[in-house]
């Protein structure tokens, strides 16, 4: 394995919906959890003020915040000194060459943090559109990546190729696979089904993968991301986005019923106590907070996206994602995935 | 309300995984519950001789049978004599004018189910394309109904529109509800959100809402699907299909770990014990099988299409599903819906 890179993390610390309070006490713990890196804490003096006798931390005051409400156009152009914009401002490389910070991470709001990080960084060569990734729980004990989340609706084959590439970059860099495999998401398994497009994409996906750039399985269903029959799942940003909202709400609607369930009788408040300790272990195996952490794929410089609900320990897994995947040197693999006509990791002799 | 209509049902018992193991005790439990309907049971006279001497049943012999990995130009083309076949044939109206059947349930492969259904009843007037429409269990303690789930891909605003048309008949005739509500699946509840389809159907379905035609939400968001925020949502079969995969895969992702987690220490097992009977309520809320029976809507006949690992419960849900929606004339709301100009419940003095 290559030598890992220390890191040093910029940190949106006012946004999501509780701000500092959530996301002070997740950095101090990463601090301790990760002796090598550093911390630029963003935000208003007065709220970072107890952060100021941390170790390898240093504040850097921005006077605004983007609030979860805040228009796209307010975050891009009013809020000029927003810790949002600060933080991803100092992934710019600076004078020297290289930039402040070799990551960001926000809980800010979604549309904002894409619009002024892709203003700010612009997007890598060959990358249309930046994708939003996010990790899913699978029957493995694993997670699932799948990409895109949103960010792009009216996909053509070509960006649900540029995904398929940046989403291995990802897993590679993260789980340290390095030929992760790519599923496109479609509604059979036939490489006939589907939509024009996606016939296309599984056209191009195929090629690609014959040429040793990815390593593609061919075409997935929706149960396949928690079969975790792949480890990345492909697919336009508004069929990932209906995917996950789904998901989380059928999710939501069990856990209702089961609290129901468990509290609707004398005797089912006794056995809810009975089954209290297993009850705990089945929520901490799905618990969403530890897949917290989506990655802005395809700009130039390293932004992670944490949930605006996000608690402490959400946040802390956003960090160590944000982290690893900076470590590994995502940034560097995306580049390589996208430039090289065979696959980086594995040279051939016939490369160009 | 108006009269109710006594139901013929034309049954494809040889369709499904299980074939007449199952359709037929489906079969008899219905007509123990329904004094009023008729059965015609279509297959193979061999495989269906124990329901010969049955009350209000007749016997319709065909010599074949559409396996559930049947190419659809199979069932299309060669095997004319289907059970599949057969019982759709019943639907068409003979010499007098009235079909021997009203509607039609089938277990049977949904390509083929579909491709025969169109090939031998055609579309009605003003329907480019059949849609297929099933229910998902809600937060509310009824169910969503969800269309297209996978008959149509790249659909257009106008296709749109009609599925919200043809749901709205759906929920009216089968639920009883004259005005259901109609939500659009959208990445964002706000308009301007989506691809430029979804705005365009927007945009078709706020008109239609308000001429009267049917009674529109507004964008909705996978979440509300289990939360139960409409009676319907409205999507393109690949959507949809994605949603209903991605659900069925998250539930059964869901419900294995929790059979591991009460089985997987000797205090875990006890605690499962204690824990059944609240562990079998919460089951039998969320079973699938109550929500058996989808239908396939905008053909000149109505067919029901049941899971093809139903087993004898739900089959009984899609024959029931099947019956009400029949009895309750949903092939004159359908046309209703789709003809008029204003509301086909409330007609108004401007109606054309």
């Amino acid at each position: 394995m290559s030598a890992l890179l220390p890191v040093r993390l910029a940190i949106d610390a006012m946004g999501g919906d509780h701000g500092p309070a959530i996301t002070l006490p997740a950095c101090r713990r990463f601090l301790d959890q990760h002796p090598e890196a550093e911390l630029l804490l963003v935000g208003r003096a007065d709220a970072l003020a107890e952060a100021a006798g941390w170790p390898r931390t240093r504040i850097v005051v921005a006077t605004e915040v983007v609030t979860m409400d805040d228009a796209v156009e307010i975050a891009l152009r009013r809020k000029k000194d927003s810790s949002m914009r600060v933080a991803l401002g100092l992934l710019k490389a600076g004078e020297g060459g290289r930039a402040l910070a070799d990551v960001c991470v926000s809980a800010g709001n979604t549309g904002a943090l894409m619009a002024v990080a892709r203003y700010l960084l612009k997007t890598v060569e060959g990358i249309d559109r930046p994708a939003i990734a996010t990790v899913m729980p699978n029957q493995r004990d694993g997670y699932t990546t799948v990409l895109d989340l949103g960010a792009n609706v009216d996909c053509t084959a070509e960006h649900l190729l540029q995904f398929a590439l940046m989403g291995s970059a990802l897993v590679a860099a993260v789980d340290g696979k390095n030929e992760p495999s790519v599923g496109l998401l479609n509604i059979g398994e036939e490489a006939i089904k589907g939509s024009e497009v996606i016939k296309q994409a599984g056209e191009l996906l195929r090629a690609a993968g014959e040429a040793g750039r990815l390593n593609f399985h061919g075409n997935v269903e929706g149960n396949d991301i928690f079969k975790g029959t792949t480890d990345i799942v492909v697919c336009d940003g508004f069929v990932g986005n209906v995917a996950l909202k789904t998901a989380e709400g059928l999710a939501a609607m069990l856990s209702n019923f089961i609290k129901q369930e468990f509290t609707r009788t004398p005797y089912a408040r006794l056995a809810a106590l009975v089954a209290l300790p297993v009850l705990k272990h089945f929520k901490a195996r799905v618990d969403h907070r530890r897949y917290n952490g989506a990655a802005l794929l395809g700009l130039r410089g390293l932004v992670f996206k944490s949930h605006g609900s996000a608690d402490a320990f959400a946040f802390e897994q956003a960090l160590i994602r944000a982290h690893d995947a900076a470590r590994r040197g995502l940034m560097q693999r995306v580049h390589d995935r996208l430039q090289a006509p065979t696959c980086a990791d594995e040279p051939t002799p016939a490369a160009a």
